[in-house]
């Protein structure tokens, strides 16, 4: 039984976004995703997510008209995207600026892996509703019943700053006390046993200190801090002595695999990034100069969720570790971590998630975590089913927004009007 | 719905192998495999092989019954099999003897490996049955339709010199002639467009008027030489001189990862590999000094074919080829090896095959080339049949036997009894 492809639908939409602060500037209060629906002549509907920003959403939209009559094959898909994309029209992707700032070096083989990745996983989708089987188990299987994630604290204010703008009641973190404040939060709600702090917000040893003070909260517990490239080397081996023994890593303190390779020979902390390695073309030197210890594979970087576990392979066989990056998506993306998480031999880490900061989702039932973990369902496909009212609400948001991507400096300068991105490094 | 294993059955078996000549010796009359069933809750059988030689079979047996209840899940399976044969009591893997001496280094991991590669086939046919896909689909979809398999050439004897010992009527191979004229009925049999000389069985320049003789009679056509590692550093390079612009490449010249290395400073051609790099945790070494430009994979050797695939993310992502090797087996391993190649991308060699040297199989309908390649069939799992009286058949002969394993350099001795297994390099 083989199966084919009716029909690929691709919606915008805009989800809130809370003022998260991050190196290049604060979260928008509102961000885009694109949801992709994959319809099989059977009339079984998968479920893809990725960013949806105008450059991944115009290849997106090229795209998907190619879908109909295809196989449910994937192994090819990131090529056939890429080829797409090549005659997208997409422009003005080297400026490291928006998102891109906080992924490395941004190239249009990046963008079309990213939206690829939204295929890939609606055509799994699609596949495992079909057969009636986990996406996990088309992965090869499960190796493990649940998935942990750590609480992702960030530096924020209580609001964003214009008149009905969404706000939720997680209050302002802008010191140790907010930032304990806010784990103890994610703690109780979640029981989180691991944390990440998004630093290159504040000096850095206001940050070390916020991290001295979540270990002293929550003492021998996993400890992260990510400056997001913000710190010089000298600045980076400053924190790296002072949270040796405290931290489990140290997330892309610096940019560059130059740098990151000089603070690597300079500490005993492994370095994490998903900034200076985010395809596969940036591995070899990477990895020959020993400049990460942790890849934190994110299935939207890197092409999907075979292209995950291609990564993790790469990974295993070169001793480097892996983790999982989150930012900014909504349940779709967060079921499909971790059906892939499921089936990664190895993966030692506890997966980042952004998922608590999120208020809306396009999913009937929302995750929710539990003892720091999600339990990896056995339900056909991702397991999750489409809010249609959600999706056609959040579209309508979109279309009747001038948001057409997500620029953390611009939101910045509607407080700080002089704010402009950091050249790096910052401190 | 998920899936359970009721039951798993391994049958160590012996073929008929012609008298076909290397660096090691010749093949003995009757070489043993073993034929691995799962059996499903639901009665559905998957069908895997592998080798059958003691230490093989050995940890095959020891870890059949430990899938009864198991899942159909295949990421962990390496290091159950791993943990299993940590205990079988497996010995005698230190020397570097009989087929071990034509795969490289051998050593628990690499029987473990092999061993996981039959049960993780028979499994992936299972579910591939029980969900009616074809074994491609579940490894993310074919990228082609058929796979192009090279014609192996060998030296060889007319027969072996038993009497009432197994014999084919191909003829001696043992000069340039020789093996012109086995190339001629291979493609007129099977219409193959690729040439692979064994080699390291004569000095290496008559080898290499062979190879001449076949770009004589066939212009333009991919030609490759493996002596197994048999020549010194020096003798591979003035071969490589000689072969640049004649062969496609050349295969294990000489042995070790540092003489490779050596021999590929020295020459265009790619070196392709076997010997050198058969396990992940030999690739850091050999891709850091770019010893190989072409890893043979072998799903036997590297674990399965989910490992095949992570082995070809490792060779894209450090722009090493892939190409596929084949010794002596059956139409199990032949599908599976077919399945998997077709969803490879970027698979541009042809791919070994053993095939036409068996006289035997254990399936109903034993593959046939045609132009070349092998269809890539979307019937269930493998879309193979167990021939259940040629198993019972070939196992009786196991069981009639005494042969417990390869040894070409002993079967060598029946006709040269001051045979022994060369050192290396032998020229
Ligand atoms: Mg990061
Ligand atoms: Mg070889």
């Amino acid at each position: 039984m083989m199966f084919r492809i009716a029909e690929c639908r691709v919606t915008p939409i805009l989800i809130e976004d809370p003022p998260l602060l991050n190196a290049q500037g604060v979260h928008q209060p509102y961000t885009p995703r694109t949801i992709v629906e994959i319809v099989t002549e059977n009339g079984v509907v998968g479920l893809g997510e990725t960013y949806g920003d105008a450059e991944y959403l115009t290849v997106a939209e090229a795209f998907a008209p190619r879908l109909a009559g295809a196989g449910l094959t994937v192994n090819d898909l990131g090529a056939r995207v890429a080829a797409c994309a090549a005659g997208a029209g997409v422009t003005g992707l080297d400026a490291a600026v928006n998102a891109g700032g906080l992924r490395g070096s941004r190239t249009l083989d990046k963008v079309a892996a990213s939206v690829a990745s939204g295929f890939e996983v609606a055509i799994l989708d699609a596949l495992g509703r079909e057969l009636g089987v986990p996406v996990h188990q088309l992965l090869g299987g499960k190796v493990r019943d649940r998935v942990e994630y750590s609480a992702y604290l960030f530096y924020r204010w209580a609001r964003h700053p214009g008149p009905g703008e969404p706000c939720d009641d997680w209050g302002a973190a802008l010191d140790p006390e907010g930032v304990v404040a806010q784990a103890r939060r994610m703690v109780e709600r979640y029981g989180f046993t691991s944390f990440k702090l998004k630093g290159g917000v504040l000096p850095p040893f206001e940050e070390v200190d916020a991290v001295l003070a979540l270990h002293d909260t929550f003492p021998g517990r996993p400890l992260r801090l990510d400056p997001n490239g913000a710190w010089s080397v000298p600045t980076s081996l400053a924190v790296a002595a002072r949270l040796e023994g405290v931290a489990e890593y140290l997330e892309d303190p610096t940019s560059g695999t130059a740098g990151m390779a000089e603070v690597a020979r300079g500490t005993s902390l492994p370095l994490a990034t998903n900034m200076c390695v985010t395809g596969f073309a940036e591995i070899p030197e990477a990895f020959a100069r020993n400049a990460v210890q942790v890849v934190l594979s994110d299935h939207h970087y890197w092409g999907g969720l075979r292209a995950t576990q291609d990564l993790a392979a790469v990974c295993r066989t070169f001793g480097v570790g892996m983790s999982m990056h989150s930012n900014t998506h909504l349940g779709i993306s967060l079921a499909a971590m971790t059906q892939v998480a499921a089936t990664v031999p190895g993966l030692r880490y506890a997966c980042d998630t952004h998922r608590p900061w999120q208020t809306e989702d396009v999913i009937t039932r929302p995750h929710t975590f539990t003892d720091g973990a999600l339990p990896v369902t056995d339900t056909p496909g991702l397991g999750v089913e489409l809010d249609r009212d959600a999706l056609a609400r959040l579209h309508r948001r979109y279309a009747e927004s001038d948001v057409r991507g997500r620029d953390d400096a611009a939101a910045m300068r509607r407080v700080h009007p002089d704010w402009r991105t950091p050249d790096l490094p910052r401190w």
